[in-house]
This record gives structure tokens, C-alpha cells and sequence, in this order.
């Protein structure tokens, strides 16, 4: 039998109602004739509720117990899972992280899955079982504790199973209905992609994030696994959701697939820093030392032995990149002249693997936002990217205006 | 280091100061000197909220994935018992039925316990850890499934941990401070008993349910595990609570030890039963198939090839009871004249290992009972005990009149 694997998230799963609405669309799955892999979060608001007595018990907490812990939610949903199959004469059972064993390192709270193996589960399958309820996001560390994998832990639990199973694809069950080529409360044109490649996913991210954690893209990019997002909310249709696959399943791309804004940017210059061997070290180091996640990084052109630094990061990252860069002034290990924060600004970024073959984007997008009036400060561009920092106040503007001019409303 | 086990139940570690407030005492005992295996129950509520949701997803649940549900509750409080004692800079760590592993057999909902192996958690101690904490009710079957021990599985946990362990004793924390010589809500001068033997215990173990399982005791008493019954709400004292032992630890004896009252009884007489070979299996083999608990059990003598058989039974099994005999007459399996039920009795229980030594305690019993003008309507005895049933209207007056006759208000 070909195995699929189902993801349901925590709102997919909330009450006994949707674990049963869940639990019909595995079994229709099954009538397809598939062995099914179902992976399960924590029913929604659980996982909250035991971080809280953890919070509460322990601030500094031991990551050991948080994980026994917290895990326990997702068990919870598997045996009532199994419960609610086996109701409808599904032949099912549940698995918990460490009866796999998903066995990972001994990182507790955001472990790395190291290896599943296959036996027990295809042993079942082969007995006749015909849907595995796996709690997701656990697994257990060399030491036999129990271990849980940090965010997006169950969409990247089902991606590695799919993997170790050789799945014929892997639907994850969320509360939207799939990706679109750009925020639909920006764009009301927005329009559902129907498949998109893991490049332009993960290069999306801040779409994306609210759909499906990058950690899991990147794992069903290296292990080729089709993943397919989907809402558990809809009617069924075997053509639902937007399925993210290698770029050679997609048979014609468009220069342009997607368009994202992110708004929370702050643009920081480090005026006339000298300009030496070693010097992005000397600057860059101290900021991922203190936790600030850098974005974009462009650097002017030198003038007389010294230099321009721009970066953007977040904008509530912008007191600790002060502090961090400022502090290492002090230390000696980096002169500049002045440190300019620009916390007024929006990150707006064109995806499309059809870039590499197309020439003239990112010229189009230029005009397109000059002809809006817009100013840009900032272009940073990879090969199937090219991000702009511009005004925040213009960041909705430039959205439509691009996904006007870029016809992505038309499939 | 001696070890000690503490057990606390589901209202000890309702809430996180209640948790807070059981890991003092463990704090304490850690102090005396000991090594100490904390055994907890699920937070009160847990176990009855999931129980609800597998009852609400499956009427007719399969028992694996009620037990992989049930015993989550359990884990979680371990987790947070680990971290309040990590808190307060004690080591320690939280364990699962599994990790430790308790082996239990396969019967799911209601297992026995096999095999402690004490290697990991002495492992840990050698190492400088204090407390090992563990989730309560759950063990590991030889199939690699999680087993609940049903009903009373904490204490029993706890009880097998001392036996494996051989644990200094075996300390129950619960609601309530004792085992008193009776109801103190019946009788206001019951006495809290310092110490009570094993087989006293199990005697009584219509007081007794209140605060231990039977199972538990039993196990006790067979593995010689000190056991004492103490409040997780009074004020720390390290002679509080009730000491359950063996008998050679109790140095005097007076010859009633407590007074057990038990209101639900039931009185069933089958008149003229033919009296013959194999015809008290002909009535409670029956009775024991349909479930029936019989409790006394007495004959009549035999007149004329006939005879009378009088039994009790709790009072909401005697519609099952008469249904289980009917059909055997109808059966023709048993004959009998006619079956008398009277659902309007109690029995009152004297317990004491000092009647095997002091003879007159069953004539003093029906003594008082006539002078209170008691009728007593069958009489059973046991080595350490006599157990009469009266009508229920008397059992108060009947429960007072003996304690005061017994003087079990003095120690």
C-alpha cells in the first residue's frame, strides 16, 4: 500500500467534534487505499496551558521536565485519534514519540530528529492496521528522556516521517486554506497558488511562517517530500490546498510567484566604519552573539579606507543591536563614525523561481514603485528574490501596485 | 542513604502551591537523611477529564489507548513535582511508568505490576540525585504499550517502589489524617489509631477505602512495606498519621481495634435448598459470573435433605442476584423453595488481632446489641473479626454502643 502522511495542527484538533471531522478525512484516505500516517499537535490551547504551569513552577526551568511535560498533550490527542478511528472500524493505534522511537539528540525543548525506523509501524501496517496516530512533536533523546522538538515541531515530525516511510506525499492540516501569492488582507486579489517550489516557499517565509514553520520546508526540500497545505476547516476535495514540491513538478513559472511584506523591519547604517579584512566579522559576530537576527546586508562602495554598513533586522531587535555594536566600540574591536537606526521601515520581496530564466524583474519592480512614488533605501536581491526596504507607510501600496503589474492574480 | 517513599494523591498536588507545598515535605525528608522516591498522582480533576473525553469519543474504548490517554495526567505532575524540587535546589528528576521501567502485564485498564528493576533510578542516586519523581497508575507492558493499574494504582505504585526498593517505609499522603477506630462522623469519640496491623487494615477495609486501596495493603503486607496514612494538610510531624504494620510491631493489643459499619448490605435467603454435594457451588458460581460481591455466607442446618442459605451482598447487585439464581432454577441447575431478599440491613464489624488471644469478644458484641434491643440477624466470624447484620435503622446506635463498651476512645 502507498503511505500517506496527515498532519492535523492544534485547531485542527481542539475538540472531540474536530478530531472526529479529522479522523473522517483520514478515513477517506484510507478508502483511497492508503496506509496512513497520522501525526497530531496538542489539542489547541493545551500545549499553552502546560507551558504555563512549567512558567509558573520554574522560570529557570530544567528543559528535561519541560519536555515530559509539555509533550503530554500531543499523547493525549493520539490515543483519542486512535479512539475515534477505530469507532468508525478503522484499524487503528497510537504511537507515542518514544515507542517509535523517533529518536533525536539530547537537545531538549528544540532536539534534531536523528533517525526513525520503520519497523514497528510497517510490522503493523503489514498485520493489517491501516492509520498510525503518531503524537508529534516528541521524540526521545539517547538518554531515554523524553524530548520535544521546539516550533513547528509537528509539521517537521510528519515531514521526517514522510521521509522515513517514503510517503507518497504529506497533507498538512492547518486553519488556512492553502498559500497565496501575497497577504489576502493586503491584496484582495490575492490569489491561492495551487503548487509552489520549496525554494519559493522557503523564500516566503513570512507568508509562509503562519502556514508552515521553514524548519519543515527545508527537510521536505532535502528529502524531496511533496507537502501539501491545506485547510481542515473545508470540504474535501482531493485538489485542495497549494501543493510545495520540487521546481521540476511545476511545469511553467512565472518570473513572479509571490510577493511578501514584512513590516516589523528597522534599517541600521554604521557610518564610515573602517573598511579592513575581517571587519563584517567584527560587526556581524557581536550581533548573532547577542541573539539579533540580521537580514539584509549591503555594503557601499569604500571612500578613503572606510565604509558604509547597512542591515535591516527586526525592529524590536534594533535596542539590542545598539547595545551589542556599541559595546564592542567600547571594547575596541570596531571604530565607526555614527550608528543610524531607521525603525519607520518595511521589507517587500518578489519570489519567483522563474527569475533565473527571466530577465527584467527586478527593473520592473523598481519602476513600478517609482512610478508610485515610492522611495526605496535598501535592495538586496538572491537568485529567485529581490527584496526592497522602503517607507513602512508605503509597504500595502507597493504590495498591490506590484501584484497589479506582475498579473498574479492569474494562474 | 535509606530510602523513603512518599505517595501523594490527586487533592495533595491539585495546584501548584499544593505541589509546592507536598515538595516541603519531600524537602524535609531529604534533610532527615533519606533518599526519596516520590510517587504522584495525576493534579485532582485530570484523570476525570480525560477519562471523560475517551468515554465521550468511545463508549466501548479499546483499553491500550485509554491507558495512553489516562496516564498523561500523571506524567505532568512528575514533570512539575521535579522542577518545584529543582526549585528548591534539591536534585531531582521525573520518570515515567516506562522510563523506569515498571513492567506490568498486558491488562490494560487494571494491570499487575511484575517487575521494578531499581538499577536506573539507584544509578541516579549514587550520582547525588534525592528525589526520584514518578508518575503514579502507569507502567510498560511486554508489548512496549503504557498500562494503567486501575483503581488505586498510585498507592499500589507506591507500595511496589517501597518492596523494589526496600524503602524504610512508605509514606501515603492524603485528605484525610488517619485510619480512626471508626466513622468519626458516626461516632464523635473515634479515635485516630497510632498504628494497625496489616490484616487489621484489610479487615476494615470498608473504613479503610477512604484512605488505601485494598490492593495496596495487601501488597504491603505481603512484601512487609511500613506503610502510614498521613494528611498532605496538616502541619509537618513525624509521628502524624496512622502506621499500618506488621503485627509484631504493635506490642499491646487490645482485643477490638476498630468498628467498621457498612449501611449498603444486603440480606438474600434461599429457603430449602436441597441439600446436597456441589450445591453451594451451584448457587455462588452463578452469582460470581453475574458479578455479584457476596460477602457473609452462612447454612442452616440440614432438615430433612433441605436446607436454608442465607448470604449478603451490597444492595444495588440484589436485582442481579436474583436474576443469576432464577435462571439457574429456571435451568433446573438449583432448586429452591423460595428467595427472600431484604435490602433493609447493615453490618457492623468488630476488627482486632487481639481476639485470637482474648476469648469473650463476640458474647461481650451480642451483649450490647441485645441491651440496645438490637436484633442481630446473621453472625459471621473470622479470626479477627466479627461481623454481624442488623437492620440498617440501628447501625449508628449499634456502631456508638460498641465503642463505648469496647473503649476505643482510649488508646
Amino acid at each position: 500500500m502507498p503511505i500517506l502522511v496527515m498532519k492535523f495542527g492544534g485547531t485542527s484538533v481542539a475538540t472531540l467534534d474536530r478530531i472526529r471531522r479529522a479522523a473522517k478525512r483520514v478515513g477517506r484516505e484510507v478508502a483511497n487505499g492508503y496506509d496512513v500516517i497520522v501525526i497530531v499537535s496538542a489539542m489547541a490551547g493545551e500545549t499553552n496551558r502546560l507551558v504555563g504551569y512549567v512558567g509558573e513552577t520554574s522560570p529557570m526551568y530544567d528543559a528535561r521536565e519541560y519536555d515530559a511535560v509539555v509533550s503530554s498533550g500531543e499523547n493525549v490527542t493520539a490515543g483519542l485519534m486512535a479512539l475515534t478511528l477505530q469507532e468508525m472500524d478503522i484499524p487503528a493505534r497510537s504511537w507515542q514519540g518514544w515507542q517509535v522511537p523517533l529518536r533525536t539528540n539530547s537537545a531538549h525543548g528544540a532536539a534534531r530528529i536523528e533517525e526513525i525506523p520503520d519497523e514497528n509501524i510497517l510490522a503493523k501496517f503489514a498485520e493489517g492496521m491501516k492509520v498510525a496516530v503518531v503524537a508529534g512533536f516528541q521524540g526521545v533523546s539517547p538518554e531515554g528522556r523524553i524530548t520535544t522538538l521546539g516550533r513547528g515541531g509537528s509539521d517537521t515530525t510528519a515531514v521526517a516521517f514522510a521521509a522515513a516511510f517514503d510517503a507518497e506525499r504529506c497533507d498538512i492540516y492547518t486553519d488556512v486554506d492553502g498559500v497565496y501569492t501575497t497577504d489576502p488582507r493586503v491584496e484582495s486579489k490575492a490569489r491561492k497558488m495551487e503548487k509552489i517550489s520549496f525554494e519559493e516557499m522557503l523564500e516566503l517565509a513570512s507568508l509562509g511562517a503562519k502556514v508552515l514553520q521553514t524548519r519543515s520546508v527545508e527537510l521536505a526540500m532535502r528529502y524531496k517530500v511533496k507537502l501539501r497545505v491545506l485547510s481542515s476547516f473545508e470540504e474535501y476535495d482531493p485538489n485542495a490546498g497549494t501543493l510545495i514540491c520540487a521546481e521540476e513538478e511545476i511545469m511553467e513559472n512565472k518570473p513572479v510567484s509571490g510577493i511578501a511584506a514584512s513590516r516589523e523591519e528597522a534599517k541600521m547604517t554604521l557610518v564610515s566604519v573602517e573598511d579592513r579584512p575581517g571587519i563584517a566579522a567584527a560587526i556581524f559576530g557581536p550581533l548573532a552573539d547577542s541573539g539579533v537576527n540580521v537580514d539584509m546586508i549591503v555594503q557601499n562602495i569604500s571612500d578613503a579606507g572606510a565604509t558604509d554598513m547597512t542591515f535591516s533586522c527586526p525592529v524590536d531587535q534594533v535596542k539590542r543591536a545598539e547595545a551589542a555594536l556599541n559595546s564592542a566600540r567600547e571594547r575596541g574591536d570596531l571604530r565607526f563614525e555614527e550608528l543610524i537606526s531607521d525603525e519607520t521601515v518595511a521589507k517587500i520581496s518578489l519570489v519567483g523561481i522563474g527569475m533565473r530564466s527571466q530577465s527584467g524583474v527586478a527593473a520592473k519592480m523598481f519602476r513600478v514603485l517609482s512610478d508610485e512614488g515610492i522611495n526605496i533605501k535598501v535592495i538586496a536581491t538572491s537568485e529567485i528574490k529581490i527584496s526592497v526596504l522602503i517607507d513602512r507607510r508605503y509597504a500595502e501600496l507597493a504590495v498591490q501596485a506590484l501584484h497589479d503589474a506582475f498579473e498574479l492574480e492569474k494562474a
